[in-house]
C-alpha cells in the first residue's frame, strides 16, 4: 500500500449505520452463489458445501495470495499428496486412536450430540434464562425485551440452539457456569460426563437423559482395493503427507534444515453433528506449512521483520483463570518472555497476522489464544490459534503449533527409517565414552541362543550401568537379564571387554522440529464475508418499506467490502445503453484491462445503472467504469468506488493505469483520486 | 507464439539419438522428485502417487495454462464442489448400478484380474510368443534377438507383464487374436467370460482357471455422519457437481443458454489393480466442463476458428473394421460429413488440440479416438478421447463427449425439480390442438375413487387418442382403462369434453443437452513428461561407460525440454563462485526477474557450472543466466537456453526482458537470438 496516500476509503463510510444481521448475508450468498448446501436438490447433507462463480474465484484469490505470501516469499517446497491415506500412516501418527470427539445419546430417541457442544449449550442457555429474569424483573423500568437481550448469545453459539426459560440462578452457580464455559474445549470425556451429571444436563428438544460420552472416530473410512484387506481413511490433515516425504524433501534441499513444505489441498473430519455453515464442515480446504528446524536454533532469520509487531494476545494463563482479557504486546516481547516458546513460532504468528490483514480480516477482531494444558496434544511445546470474531463467537481459523520432534520419531520409528538431519559441527565433539565390545567368536559357542539378546541388551545400556558392569568385570565376572530370558546371563572379561575410549564426532544428527501453521480456508472465507459485509442506511430504510416482502433478507441490498486483491471481479464495466456504437469500446476497455491480468465483467443488461451497480456492490467488485456517448466522443471514462461510491474521471489509458495500481495494491482510493479529477457530471455532457 | 521467427530451437537439436527407455525417465523423476508413490516409507499403495515440489509446480502451471485456456477464454463460470457425494446422486446418475469393471479371480490361490486386461495381456503375450518362435526359425538369418522383437510389445501393456512363450499359432487363430484386440474395450462382462473359455486364458502367473468375470464397482465407500444411515462415495468425476447446481448456475447466467461451468478437483477411482504409474490411479486431478446448449442450436458461434485446423482422427468404423488407420482431415470437413456430431463438439476437439499442444504435447503423437457402440454410455450422442502415445501405447488423456439432456433429465425426475431453460420464440407457435375437458364437479361423484386416475390417463393421451376418443364421444361415449384399474372405466359426453383449441406458445421449455471435454491432468501429465524427455548422445555414452554401476538408470542425465509456459521453474541463476562480490548482483536479478513474474532459483551451490546446468536440465528449467566478474564488472549477463546450450550476452535489463518476453510466449529463442549476440566466451574476459 503506498505509504503516500491518506487513510483507506472503508473508514471514510460508516459501516455501521446498520447491525449486522446474518440472515443478511447469507441471503446474499445464496442469491450471488458464493455458496450453497451440497446436494442442494436433493434435501442437501450437513457440512458439506458447494462454491459457485464467485464463491470459487474469492477462494481461489486468497489462496492466491497465500501462495505469494508464504509459499513464493519463504522460498517454501510446495507438494501435492494423495487424500486417500493408508491406515497404517495413520495408527502411527495416533489418529486411529485419539482423532475422536466425544458424543452422547438421548437415551429414548437416540438424537446424537456431540458432548462439549451440548453442555456448552445447555449451560449457555442457562445463564441467558437467568439474565431473562432479571429483565423481567426491571421490565416496567426498562424497555430492553428478553428476546432482544438475548440475540447475540444465540449467534454465538457454535452449536444446536438451546431454547431459554426464565429461571434466575444463585451467583455461586452463575459463577461456576461461567468458569466451566471459559475452558468448554479443556476437558477430557469422562470429565464431560461428570458435568452432565453434575449439572443434569440433558436433550434440549427432548428433555431426556443422554448416555455417557463416548468416542467418535472423525475420520472417513473405506477400502482400498477390491480384496477388502487395505484399509484407508481421507486425510484429516495435510501434514502426515508431508512427514512421509520429509526424506525426500530433505534431499531434494541438499540436505539442509530450515526449510520449509506447504501443501494446499482437501481435508476431511466426519463431523458427529455440524453447523454453523462453512465453520463446521466434514469437508474443507486446508493450506498447510511444515516448517523443519533444528531443536537446538529455532531462532529465525527474518525474525526481526515482525518484533515490533503487536498483536492480541488471549495466553493461557488468562483462560485457565476463567478469563478472556486481552494482552496487547509485541512478538519481540512476547518470545523475550517466554510466552510464545521461540522466534520461528513468534515468527510465523506475525505472518499469519499480516496476510490475514492483508487480504481482509478486521485487525479489530482478531486474536492469538494460547492452547491449555489438556487441549495441546502431548508432545506439542506450545501452540496458538488465530481466532477471528464472527457472529458465531470467536473462530478459531489458524492453529500454529510447536510439533517438536513427535512425528519423524514416531514415522521413523515404525518404518524403520532414518529421518534425521546431519549436521557438520564447526568445533568437533569430542569427549570420552565407555565403549562395550564383545568378543562374537568366542560368544556364540559359550551362549549358543542367548548370543543376540545379550548383545542387544548390552548395546542398550547407558553409561552408568557399563559403569556398574565395568567394576564387577574388575572382579571376574558380570551378569545381564536380556529380554526374554529367565534368569541372568553371567558374563566373564574374555566375552566381553568395556573400556573408556575418546571419541571425535564431527557431525551431530537430530530429528528436526517441526512448526506447523495451518489454515482453515473455508472458515477465513467465510469471517471475510462477514467482515467485509454491511447494509447501507438508505438501503436498509428502502427495505424495511418492503417488509411485507414474504423473504425479507433477500430485499436487502448489502455490500461486500472485499479488497480488490482477492475480489472475484476487479471491474465492472458498464455501456450506459445498449447501443451499437458503444460496443467496440466496450471491447477495447476490456481487453486492455484483461491484458494488464485484471478480471473483469461487463454488465449490459437493461437494468437501470443504480440496479446494475449495487447488483456488483454485492458481488463485492471494487471498481466500475461506466461508457457512455462522453467516452466515444472524448476518450474519456468514469470511475466508481464501490464503497464511498464516488466517482472520478479521466482518458481511458489514464484509468486502466490507475485500476492496475490499484488492483496490485500500488496505490489506495486516496492515491487513485490524486491522480484522476473528480467527476460532476459535467464532463460527460460537455 | 511470435510469427516473425523462425522454426522454433526444438526442431535444431536432435533429440531421438538415444532412444527412449522408460526406466530412464522414471530414474529421473524420483531423483528430482517431480513425483514417488505415496506411502513410500511404509512399502506403497498402488494407485497412489505424491507430486513433490517440481511435480507440483509443474501440475499447477499445466492447471493455470488449462484456466487460461478454457475458463478465461470463454467466461465459464468456475465451481469448487464436494468430493464427498451422496449415494442418492449416484444412483440417480448410474455410478452405483453402473460404474463398474469385471474382474476374475484365480480359483486356486484368490489372485484378482480385471477381466478386459487379463484377455489383453495374454492374447498379447500368445501373438508375441508366435513372433518369438519365427525368428528363432530365422535366427541363422537374422541377428535380432527374441527379447529386443518383444521389447515394445511388452511397453505397450497396461496391465500386469505376461511372459510370453515361443509357440507359432495358425494365421486364422491370429488373424481372430488381432481382431479381439482392435475392440478389446468393446466386450461386456459376459462376453469378456466367453472369450476366457473358448481361449482358454488363465492366470498368467499360476495356470490356474480362473473364474467367470464379475462386476466390481469402482467407487469408494464411506458413512457421512455418525448414525451410519447417510451413505457417501467419493465422486468418481466431479460432472455430477455441476448438474446438481444447474438451476443456480443458469440463475447466475440470467437463465441464458449456452453457457459452462467447469471445475478442476480431485476423483477417485478404486481400481481393481492399478499399473502402469500416473497413467492409472486411485486418485487423480481433473478438470471438467460441462457446457450446455440448445438440442436444436449445436452450432457454437466461435466454430470458425478452429474450421480450418487438421486433426488425426481415428472414426468408430475403422476399430469396428479391426484397424487403426488415422484419418487427417480439418474439423470443419469433419462436422460437414457428420462424422463430428455438431460444431460445438467440434469446435471443443480443436480447442483441445491447441490446449495440449501449447504446454508441449508433440502433435504427431496425439489422435482423435471416436468411442465404439459399446463403448458409450447409452445416452450419448458422440464421443471423441483425445489419446496421446506414450511408451504405454495410446492413452485416453481427454474425453469429449456430447452426454445429451440425459444427466439433467434424471436428476430433475428424480428431485422433482425443475432443470430446464425458458426461451423465448422469435415468432410466436401458433397450432390447433384437442384439448381435453373434465367436469371436475361431476367425475368425482360418478367415478369415485377413479376420478384421479381416469384424468392422469386423459392428461396423458397423445394427439390420435383424443382424436379416436372425440369420434367415439360423439357417438354417445368412450372409454380409458386408467393404470390399475381391471376394466375399462366408460365416459360420456357430460363428464369430458374433447375440442379443438388454438395455442399460442412464446416460450419454449426445454432441456440443455451438455457437451462434456473433460481432462485427465495427471496422464496429461505423465505425457507430457515422455515427449519431453530425451538423453544427449554425449550423456548416453558416458552412462554407458559407467554401465558397471549398480542402478544404471540414475546415472543418465536426461533433459526434460518443457516449454517455459509450464516449466516448474523459468530461469536457473548461476552465480560462477561463491565470492560476496557477486552476492548482490545474484539478489538484483533475482528480484528482477521476479517481479516479472519469472519463476527463478538460485543454484550457489560448490558443484561445477557444468554439473550445475545439467541438474536444472533435468528439472526443465529452459534459461540460465551466469553471474560471473564480467557482470560486475560490465554488467553483463549471458543467457543459455537449455535444448541448444546456446548462449548469448546482453545487459541485465536486456536479458530480463528478453526472458520475460521467452516466459510470456511473446518470442521464441529465433526471437532471443535476434535481440542478444552470441557469447562467444569473449565478452566476459575482455
Amino acid at each position: 500500500m503506498s505509504s503516500s496516500s491518506s487513510a483507506p476509503p472503508q473508514q471514510q463510510v460508516k459501516k455501521d449505520a446498520v447491525p449486522f444481521q446474518r440472515a443478511h448475508l447469507e441471503g446474499l450468498c445464496q442469491k450471488r452463489f458464493f455458496y450453497t448446501q451440497a446436494f442442494e436438490i436433493y434435501g442437501g447433507v450437513a457440512g458439506l458445501y458447494d462454491y459457485g462463480p464467485m464463491g470459487a474465484a474469492l477462494q481461489a484469490n486468497i489462496i492466491t495470495q497465500w501462495r505469494n505470501h508464504f509459499i513464493l516469499e519463504e522460498e517454501m517446497l510446495e507438494l501435492d499428496t494423495t487424500i486417500m491415506t493408508l491406515a497404517d500412516v495413520l495408527k502411527t501418527s495416533g489418529h486411529v486412536d485419539k482423532f475422536a470427539d466425544f458424543m452422547c445419546k438421548d437415551t429414548k430417541n437416540g438424537e446424537i450430540f456431540r458432548a462439549d457442544h451440548l453442555v456448552e449449550g445447555v449451560l449457555e442457555a442457562r445463564i441467558q434464562g437467568h439474565n431473562m429474569a432479571l429483565a423481567q424483573e426491571s421490565s416496567a423500568a426498562s424497555s430492553v425485551t428478553a428476546a432482544d437481550a438475548t440475540t447475540e448469545k444465540d449467534d454465538k453459539k457454535r452449536k444446536k440452539k438451546v431454547k431459554a426459560v426464565a429461571v434466575k440462578l444463585d451467583q455461586s452457580v452463575l459463577d461456576e457456569y461461567n468458569h466451566v464455559l471459559a475452558q468448554i474445549d479443556n476437558y477430557t470425556g469422562p470429565e464431560l460426563g461428570d458435568l452432565i451429571k453434575k449439572y443434569d444436563i440433558r436433550a434440549p428438544e427432548s428433555g431426556n437423559p443422554v448416555s455417557d460420552p463416548v468416542e467418535f472416530n472423525l475420520m472417513f473410512d473405506t477400502n482400498i482395493g477390491p480384496t477388502g484387506h487395505i484399509k484407508g481413511y481421507l486425510r484429516p490433515e495435510t501434514a502426515q503427507g508431508h512427514f512421509v516425504n520429509f526424506a525426500r524433501l530433505l534431499e531434494f534441499n541438499n540436505g539442509r534444515v530450515p526449510f520449509a513444505s506447504a501443501h494446499i489441498g482437501k481435508s476431511f473430519r466426519n463431523e458427529i453433528s455440524p453447523r454453523a455453515g462453512l465453520l463446521r464442515v466434514r469437508e474443507f480446504t486446508m493450506a498447510e506449512i511444515e516448517h523443519y528446524v533444528d531443536p537446538l536454533e529455532k531462532d529465525h532469520e527474518k525474525f526481526a521483520d515482525v518484533a515490533d509487531l503487536v498483536l492480541a494476545f488471549l495466553p493461557k494463563g488468562t483462560q485457565e483463570a476463567g478469563k478472556t482479557d486481552l494482552l496487547h504486546q509485541s512478538i519481540g516481547e512476547a518470545v523475550k518472555s517466554g510466552m510464545v516458546d521461540n522466534q520461528t513460532l513468534g515468527y510465523f504468528l506475525g505472518r499469519i497476522h499480516l496476510f490475514l490483514i492483508k487480504i481482509g480480516i478486521d485487525p479489530k477482531r482478531l486474536r492469538f489464544r494460547q492452547h491449555m494444558g489438556n487441549e495441546m496434544a502431548h508432545y506439542a511445546s506450545d501452540c496458538w490459534d488465530a481466532e477471528i470474531h464472527t457472529s458465531y463467537g470467536w473462530i478459531e481459523c489458524v492453529g500454529c503449533a510447536d510439533r517438536s520432534a513427535y512425528d519423524l520419531t514416531v514415522h521413523s520409528k515404525r518404518t524403520k527409517r532414518d529421518l534425521v538431519v546431519q549436521k557438520s559441527l564447526k568445533e568437533p565433539n569430542i569427549y570420552d565414552k565407555l565403549v562395550p565390545e564383545l568378543d562374537m567368536k568366542k560368544i556364540g559357542p559359550a551362549l549358543k541362543k542367548q548370543a543376540k539378546p545379550v548383545e542387544e541388551a548390552i548395546l542398550a545400556l547407558d553409561q552408568p550401568a557399563l559403569e556398574r558392569m565395568q567394576s564387577e568385570l574388575k572382579n571376574g565376572k558380570t551378569s545381564i537379564s536380556p529380554s526374554g530370558a529367565t534368569e541372568p546371563v553371567e558374563l566373564t572379561g574374555d566375552l566381553l571387554k568395556i573400556e573408556l575410549k575418546t571419541i571425535k564426532e564431527t557431525i551431530r544428527e537430530f530429528t528436526p522440529n517441526v512448526i506447523e501453521p495451518s489454515f482453515g480456508i473455508g472458515r477465513i472465507f467465510y469471517s471475510l464475508l462477514e467482515h467485509s459485509f454491511w447494509v447501507r442506511p438508505e438501503d436498509n430504510a428502502a427495505a424495511s418499506t418492503a417488509a411485507a416482502t414474504p423473504d425479507k433478507a433477500l430485499t436487502f441490498r448489502g455490500v461486500l467490502s472485499l479488497p480488490p486483491l482477492v475480489a472475484p471481479v476487479k471491474v465492472l464495466i458498464l455501456p450506459i445503453s445498449s447501443s451499437a456504437e458503444l460496443s467496440p469500446i466496450v471491447k477495447e476497455v476490456s481487453r486492455k484491462l484483461r491484458s494488464a491480468n485484471v478480471a473483469v465483467r461487463v454488465d449490459d443488461s437493461s437494468a437501470t445503472i443504480g440496479k446494475r451497480y449495487s447488483r456488483n456492490d454485492e458481488l463485492g467488485t471494487p471498481f466500475a467504469c461506466t461508457i457512455d456517448f462522453a467516452t466515444k466522443a472524448k476518450g474519456t471514462l468514469t470511475l466508481r468506488e464501490r464503497d464511498t461510491t464516488a466517482q472520478r474521471i479521466g482518458s481511458i489509458d489514464e484509468v486502466v493505469s490507475v485500476i492496475t495500481d490499484l488492483c496490485e495494491n500500488r496505490i489506495d482510493w486516496a492515491g487513485a483520486c490524486a491522480r484522476l479529477p473528480e467527476y460532476s457530471g459535467e464532463q460527460a455532457v460537455n
